[in-house]
């Protein structure tokens, strides 16, 4: 075994990474009623005027206004009720004068009113309504185009569809949108001494736990795991699964085999795929990482550690995953807190991550080792200690790096 | 047409609806790999000790401790090496005394070793080790149970699934998880003047816009929306309609029909169907919302404008979805703001609900109207302003309601 060149400082790593990495160009199209959260591959405009006639915005009676113009205190106008208009009816007639028709929220104004008064301010009598202040032309009236003229745009290109979104295409009567295809994330585990869990343990073997965190962070970015089950020892098997990965899908992520070891095969099959970006990123837990951009994709070769694995997932892929994605922003919201106890920085000439959770507004680390998948329980943010430093003392203010969602918060499938 | 009877307040609407929510107790198993996200609807216990087999947590040289009793400065002690134990591994033989085994991070320790020493730490010379300070008993070992004991528990039943929690399953060997069912969430629009999306507009008719803001709501608290093309405005066609959602899903949501005029067909349906919890809520916009038990279930008739309809799938219907989803809390967190310009209470009467976004760390009403959907874009959380308050002023402080996830942010499928 060797040991590592000089190792890439985390924001280098992160920044080849993120520069390397290319947003997902295929396209589908939803129904708007099935889109909530996808993002929109098109700018889509209102194909009409919505509203595209004149409606009331409540229950009442239409009128023609300069019926009421004289109007005053001890001077009421009694008009005639002609008719009554539903929501989806158009009033066949034209409205004349001191006549009105009632009228259901949402309904065409008859040809001739101009206003609607609502029922709580008029005398309704057998046929006919009294009115007792002038009602000015348009009120309760909403004019055709006045939520969305035609041409305005409703979705930008790039947007993620809110329910808000969503409603206003389906307001505007667009049925469907055109989104960016989620992207396929290929993930190949490799490993003699990995099991796939539902057998018994043996010596010597571990359970493959990774394809689940990543399958995991890997919806929450947006993205659609592909799981394989470890590949063996064999650089000429890993080489294959993982060119047959590139094949079919955005991104591929191997685990384990990414040290120095004689057993660690990536090192040496990635720069025959492609232009090897980093190996071996200055910090801990998570060091034994590498990447290579391979035509428009990438791939990254990371530590089979569960805990290092996941952790690198979190600052160092999931920008990148949610770029490839088309999602704004890293996926965590940068702030300060103040360290509820002494935090190791064991190893001066590397940065440390330090998973966090919060009590009573102080951040303490959940780290337990990196061979512990519950190293990350709980934790919602992470900090990175800089290089350099050896014990970084409670109380003290620290930069941290809220996940949303927090690690320990989960969104549907 | 008639009025309202008494209405009732926001919170006593909310509680009823709340307490008389049944959680889903339908479950189904999943891959591990495919369960982010998800509810355990059984404890997880570790089935056998992990790790099941003491091993190392580094790369190294497994010793015995007491051959490195005596060493010191100026004392080293040379061990010579017997072999080689790659992760999956088991040592065939017994170490004995002043030998040594190379040995890979997660290999199991052999027989008769006690310690690791990491390479870093020893020189290594032709066929053999020099060891230069003493190596306590256990160093750089995991022992069996270590990380997990048999027996211990994994998952609780009714915990979100996050990454660590999935990954913890697996790396016990656990290949699948009991979850509960999605809830299935039954829509059924009713009113002649809707159209579906996708024909030309008409007259008098609009376009149905909430079955897509409804989707994108129970999406994102972890349902399963059931949606159907409008019903028209008759009774019997409605009822029938409900009954046979009642039949297929966990929850079903009525809108349009919920006020008190001739075509408003609910108030009369619902009390057919159970028992009725409320009809007419203190509340602008958003009052015509009427609510039914029917044996384990909820019917609940939503207006059909679309901004109060979505305000009451906000305020009212996301903690019951995500009771009913055992999800915990109920969808937003309590905070306060302070406001950035004068927001009105038009109706003494009622509370008002006012949708929010932040600028400068003040809060502004992003409302436009009810009829208009976008009265919602780009707020994240609500204030609910209490009855009786004609204007609210710039400065003052108010309870907000923060959306998780935000009313404009989304989540993936």
């Amino acid at each position: 075994m060797h040991a590592f060149g000089r190792l890439t400082e985390v924001d280098v790593a992160r920044r080849r990474l993120l520069s390397a990495a290319r947003p997902v160009r295929r396209t589908e199209t939803l129904p708007v009623t099935e889109a909530f959260g996808r993002v929109a591959a098109a700018t889509i405009r209102a194909p009409f005027p919505v509203p595209s006639f004149a409606r009331t915005t409540w229950d009442g009676y239409a009128v023609r206004s300069k019926d009421t113009t004289a109007v005053g205190p001890g001077h009421p106008v009694s008009l005639r009720i002609v008719g009554e208009v539903f929501a989806e009816q158009a009033y066949p007639g034209r409205l004349g004068a001191g006549e009105t028709v009632a009228i259901a929220t949402g309904g065409a104004i008859p040809a001739g009113a101009d206003a609607v008064v609502i029922f709580e301010e008029v005398e309704r009598t057998e046929g006919s309504i009294v009115v007792r202040r002038p009602i000015p032309p348009g009120d309760r009236i909403s004019r055709p185009g006045h939520d969305f003229p035609r041409g305005s745009v409703l979705v930008r290109q790039g947007t993620e569809l809110s329910a808000t979104a969503l409603g206003t295409l389906a307001a505007c009567g667009v049925p469907t949108v055109a989104v960016y295809a989620r992207p396929v994330v290929a993930v190949v585990p490799n490993g003699n001494e990995l099991l796939v869990p539902g057998v018994p343990p043996r010596t010597g073997m571990i359970f493959e736990s990774n394809n689940a965190t990543i399958a995991a962070v890997v919806t929450a970015a947006g993205g659609i795991p592909r799981l394989s089950d470890p590949v063996p020892d064999d650089p000429a098997v890993i080489e294959r699964a993982i060119r047959a990965a590139l094949d079919s899908s955005d991104l591929v992520l191997a685990t384990g085999g990414s040290s120095v070891g004689e057993r660690d095969h990536l090192p040496r099959i990635l720069p025959r795929l492609g232009t090897l970006l980093f190996h071996g990123v200055a910090v801990r837990a998570g060091k034994p990482t590498l990447a290579a951009r391979v035509g428009d994709k990438l791939v990254v070769g990371l530590p089979g550690h569960p805990t290092s694995c996941l952790a690198n997932m979190y600052w160092l892929l999931l920008p990148v995953l949610r770029k490839i994605a088309r999602r704004a922003g890293p996926g965590f919201t940068e702030g300060w807190a103040v360290l509820g106890h002494d935090a190791m920085a064991p190893s001066p000439g590397l940065s440390t991550i330090v998973p966090l959770r919060f009590e009573n507004g102080r951040a303490y680390s959940t780290f337990r080792g990196s061979s512990i998948i519950t190293s990350l329980s709980g934790a919602t943010a992470f900090a990175m200690l800089p290089p350099g430093r050896r014990v970084v003392r409670a109380g003290t203010r620290i930069r941290v790096y809220h996940l949303d969602p927090p690690l320990g918060t989960v969104r549907p499938e």
